[in-house]
């Protein structure tokens, strides 16, 4: 059987890598034609779309999944427009394939540019929502890459038949079927086998929860760009404006607070935990966050139930808030470094030495003065359509537009030049 | 046993971490000054340096490696001056830390910045030449990283004494110790441990042999960039002027052929397989090379021996060269991507489409035209000094410089923003 998974994941791989070395020199616009077509087929093949959407969630009522779960898996006609719209804007951005990053003529004559070129096989991993499919499919052809894909097994015959939409779509263009591929075995050995073979794909990106990531790390001699969690700060200095501070905190923590770039510690100057923070609890409290704070934080809000260890580490995705007082900056900064994931930190304060202070220590992807930590993101920064937010260091960091799906090679040109 | 590696490793890979947090805001001035101290410290310690260097020499004549081997183990005044020059290029290269790559002001007048930063801590291990001690260390720090070092064993004697001096360096400028530590410990499981703890390390560069770096990427956990082998093609094609492509090939494997970037399989369309070709190859064995090459080549040149599909596949880094003849750049390009490592590739060619289509076609880290493949290399391209040659994708392709060794995060400045 595992000889089989072995195997089986080879012939998929090499597929991907063959189909790849064609994706990566097709045209934009040939590319662009893909991406249309493939949109077309979502709107034509909605209804088929749907009833196989209901027949994961019939199985998912059926294994009890809550209702959470269930609204994540549910395709709607405007969710599938939304995917098809998702396209046309990837398809209207800029081709970063071929573009010249930099370029030198050196002492000896010789012309050099870096030339960005796709990264060439690119699997993802990923859980619950089916448009996933179509939003990292688009993002891996506008980008040149051949891509596979594995998805939720709750979502198994949704994604199915997004792909034959894809395929449709591919085949109408007139590029590889195998330029996508989706990986339909619900067994994680499969995907174990997948992840040995660094010789045909070049990179992994998993999205999914703690387990997932940390199995596929252990797992894959591919690299691996990780979307780990958002254990995300705002840290209300000493100079801050209370009006903005609570403004800022409040969207943070309140606006959407599911999603990884949600606040979920609040670090307060002493100077600004006497009043300022009791009326900020209290307006977070009313929009039905509950509040885990230090000792000093329940004695300003004694609504506040006593934090633990583990709340620092939390990534509560919920309305649960866990807050700290802090003597000073450097205690802020020291206590991001040792509880926060590096995703994304703010510092709200009127005082610029404060403000770069903080941007030059705090190690994260992203790092605010005086703005919601909600906008880390691939739309808000410009980059267009977002694979995700990639907490890694190496390649990408941050919100990973088609730009982070590409690499370089160096093109030198010569008349002739040798070595002495 | 195992158990006392893991804390062991676990101690000095959280020092690291904690001395990465004051590298990575040392300013210019102080890493610089490092640098000089370090320079310095070899002048002044130079005796004590050959004193262990003889030591481990005497091992090695002991323990019956090759003359070349010594050679590269050994340590004379002349290399110990070169390693302190190299330490004062270093630091006169520009600092990359905190360069604004990017720069943008959003919609909502939100500024944004891409910064660059230091990666954090970074892993190296390599094999055999005590000089990598040096610089390593002497790239990471300028780069504002904190470095683990792991030499071959061969040297061990040799890289204590050097990371003496690079000690003594770091104090005088006032820079944590621990912004460099040496790995002694000749055990394979102590390494094996280092290479899980990803939360304290950013980065692993494995520097050596295939054995060694699969078992790195096998056992790691941290993100790895690999400087593996140089399977480099030059391909004369149809168009190539004959003198240029003579020249070209024979720079590309006679000049130096025991390093990464030498040729190591000559492409040679059919039509340039006549007589230039017998020219060619008689030059080459005139310079002490042997041939191993297709029919079609023996038939040209019987003194060649014939090839073998292992040839294809054949890193020499010797005098020994396998040569092809194709029918058409097609074959050329689809020979390199079966046969080549990635590394360098060129192409000998006069038309321009040819050489186009070659560029576009041909997905390795550098791709040349009209040039030896021996210009891959960081000093060569303007890189400063080079950490190695990247054969990934990811992060990093092609020669390494201090560049490579950053990443960047975003910086968001408001006032108030909030997301809506």
């Amino acid at each position: 059987m595992t000889t089989d998974y072995a195997a089986q994941a080879e012939q998929m791989a090499r597929r991907a890598r063959l189909a790849s070395r064609s994706v990566a020199v097709a045209s934009t616009r040939q590319k662009n034609e893909a991406l249309a077509a493939i949109a077309d087929a979502l709107a034509n093949q909605a209804a088929a779309i749907k009833a196989e959407n209901a027949r994961d969630l019939d199985a998912a009522a059926k294994a009890g999944l809550s209702a959470a779960m269930v609204d994540r898996l549910t395709l709607t006609d405007k969710r599938i427009e939304t995917m098809a719209a998702g396209l046309r804007e990837i398809a209207a951005q800029d081709d970063p394939v071929g573009q010249v990053i930099e370029q030198s003529t050196r002492p000896n004559g010789l012309d050099l540019q870096r030339v960005r070129v796709p990264i060439g096989v690119i699997f993802i991993i990923f859980e619950s929502r089916p448009n996933v499919t179509i939003d990292a499919a688009g993002l891996c052809l506008k980008s040149g890459n051949a891509c596979i894909l594995r998805g939720g097994k709750e979502a198994a015959f949704s994604n199915a038949a997004l792909y034959r939409a894809i395929r449709s779509g591919l085949v109408a263009a007139g590029l590889p079927e195998t330029a996508v591929q989706l990986v339909e075995a619900a067994d994680h050995a499969f995907v174990g086998a997948m992840l040995k073979l660094d010789r045909w794909i070049d990179l992994v990106i998993p999205r999914g929860g703690e387990r997932l990531i940390r199995a596929v790390v252990e797992q894959s001699t591919i690299p691996v760009i990780k979307h780990y969690k958002g254990v995300c700060h705002v840290y209300i200095d000493e100079f801050a404006d209370p009006a903005m501070a609570a403004e800022i905190a409040l969207n943070a923590k309140c606006q959407r607070p599911g999603v990884c770039n949600a606040m979920e510690t609040l670090l307060v100057h002493q100077a600004q935990a006497g009043r300022p923070l009791a009326d900020l609890l209290k307006a977070m409290a009313a929009r039905g966050v509950q509040i885990r704070g230090c000792e000093r934080t329940c004695a300003v809000f004694p609504d506040a139930r006593p934090a633990a260890e583990a709340d620092w580490e939390a990534e509560y995705l919920d309305l649960i808030l866990a807050v700290r007082v802090v003597d000073n900056i450097e205690d802020a900064i020291e206590h991001i470094a040792r509880y926060g994931s590096a995703h994304t930190d703010a510092i709200v304060t009127a005082d610029p030495r404060r403000a770069e202070e903080f941007v030059r220590r705090v190690d994260s992807s992203s790092v605010m003065v005086n703005a919601s930590t909600r906008f880390s993101d691939g739309g808000e920064y410009g980059l267009g359509a977002e694979v995700g937010i990639s907490t890694d260091k190496l390649h990408a960091r941050g919100p990973m537009g088609i730009r982070d799906l590409t690499t370089y090679k160096y093109v030198v040109r010569g008349n002739g030049q040798v070595r002495t």
